[in-house]
């Protein structure tokens, strides 16, 4: 892989150079959602993941200790190369911190987890617009009425972004991003947002109310605030993860992830 | 779902009525391959079927000392519906029981993987033919030059299942394959065995030799005895696993499969 724009992004960075959200950087590299616990929960969050694959697709994992996540970035380091990062301590936010050098043990385990950014790009690539990038606002999300999956101490509702798709586009937007099953893949939901449990769009549980014009519909994706709600139920004694926005940019391609 | 065939055939195994290999029984519904392990070694073999997903479909998980797969047969109990089990100490067979309801305890987590019975009779029913079960010979298998991902304390190279296919029907069989991730998806490799490290056809590594007819091209799947070597090389100091041929058959139906 010919990585550089990666690597760059990601030595600024570790530098400090770079601490401001990471949407629009290193355009073309897939970018990940990040999650460090203890790895007694290891076992338990990747069987939550790999039941709920939509909501929690898994990119990566550093077993326990590894800093480098060993297929999707083998040389970075997950310590200083997050812009920044949270910690929670039994369910309580303790701290934002822009690298975790003093809090990375070995006996913590490392998960990336894909995100929306990456079908968003290809949305935009084929011309179906996306209305929260176009009005700079963050994703409307709602949590929804469909349970996931439990797995062990882990539990909790499916949480869910919105984009507001011209009808004759819905198909196309579902195509698009059902090829990428690492990313959210295809929209759980279309229409209706009663039936999954929203009774009105404009009161979003997470991000920004949506603008929604004549002749769109919501399409809805599976989102990945839905992993750190099933993390934040669980009030483990050490969870770290990054700041929402302040994503790990990896070394695969988003055209790659596709068939990651 | 309406599953009284599955749950039949299941139940005619538990009263030991039925004892011999699954092969066509049960005919809709997805047959897998059975791991059981000590919690102790879970997280490794989950992480192990993430990272080489093609050899190792997860199509179910019972935590530690569960016996029904919630999701794939929430009825059925794990330790005397298989009709022959394997038990393995330390990388040795020890016994191929018909139950393990004396050997299954508290700490053991199950495994269900998928098979490629499920994608065999969808090529059937697409008119490909399947030439080991036209002859009833077992698949031809190899082990290749392309090593796994490892994973914590399990690693080894992966090992493929051949069928020939008419040069004009190689594409057809390749898509209607890559419909079922969770039963080891598309073809890794068509033609040229050398490239994967095969140097002569006929000397299979497990199965029986192919039979390769003019205008037919070999063409190679991952195969789920590449989980199986990988657990016996890290000669754990147990694990159960179902006898070759002798699966445990689900309530999943093959085309749900497709979507699982």
């Amino acid at each position: 892989m010919n990585t550089p724009l990666a690597r760059q992004f990601r030595a600024s960075v570790a530098c400090g150079e770079w601490q401001k959200p990471t949407s629009g950087q290193a355009p073309g590299f897939t970018q990940a959602n990040v999650v460090i616990l203890p790895e007694k929960y290891a076992f338990d969050f990747l069987l939550f993941c790999q039941r709920n694959e939509q909501p929690c697709p898994v990119i990566d994992v550093c077993e326990s200790g590894v800093t480098a996540p060993p297929f999707a970035a083998p040389g970075a380091d997950i310590r200083n190369e997050v812009p920044r990062y949270r910690i929670y301590r039994h369910g309580e936010l303790e701290c934002e911190p822009d690298n975790i050098l003093n809090h990375f043990t070995n006996g913590l385990v490392t998960f990336l987890l894909g995100c929306s950014f990456t079908f968003e790009q290809d949305l935009l690539n084929h011309g179906i617009p996306v209305r929260h990038i176009e009005l700079e606002r963050n994703v409307p999300m709602y949590i929804t009425n469909r349970e996931c999956r439990p797995a062990g101490v882990f539990s909790g509702p499916m949480v869910v972004s919105m984009r507001p798709i011209p009808e004759n586009l819905v198909d196309k937007a579902a195509a698009i991003t059902a090829r990428y099953r690492k990313a959210h893949g295809a929209p759980i939901h279309v229409g209706t947002p009663e039936q999954i449990g929203i009774a009105d769009l404009q009161k979003v549980d997470f991000g920004d109310p949506p603008e929604i014009r004549p002749g769109e519909v919501p399409v809805f994706w599976a989102c990945g605030v839905t992993p750190q709600m099933a993390i934040q139920r669980a009030k483990l004694d050490l969870v770290i993860t990054h700041a929402p926005g302040y994503m790990f940019v990896t070394d695969v391609r988003d055209e790659d992830l596709a068939l990651w």
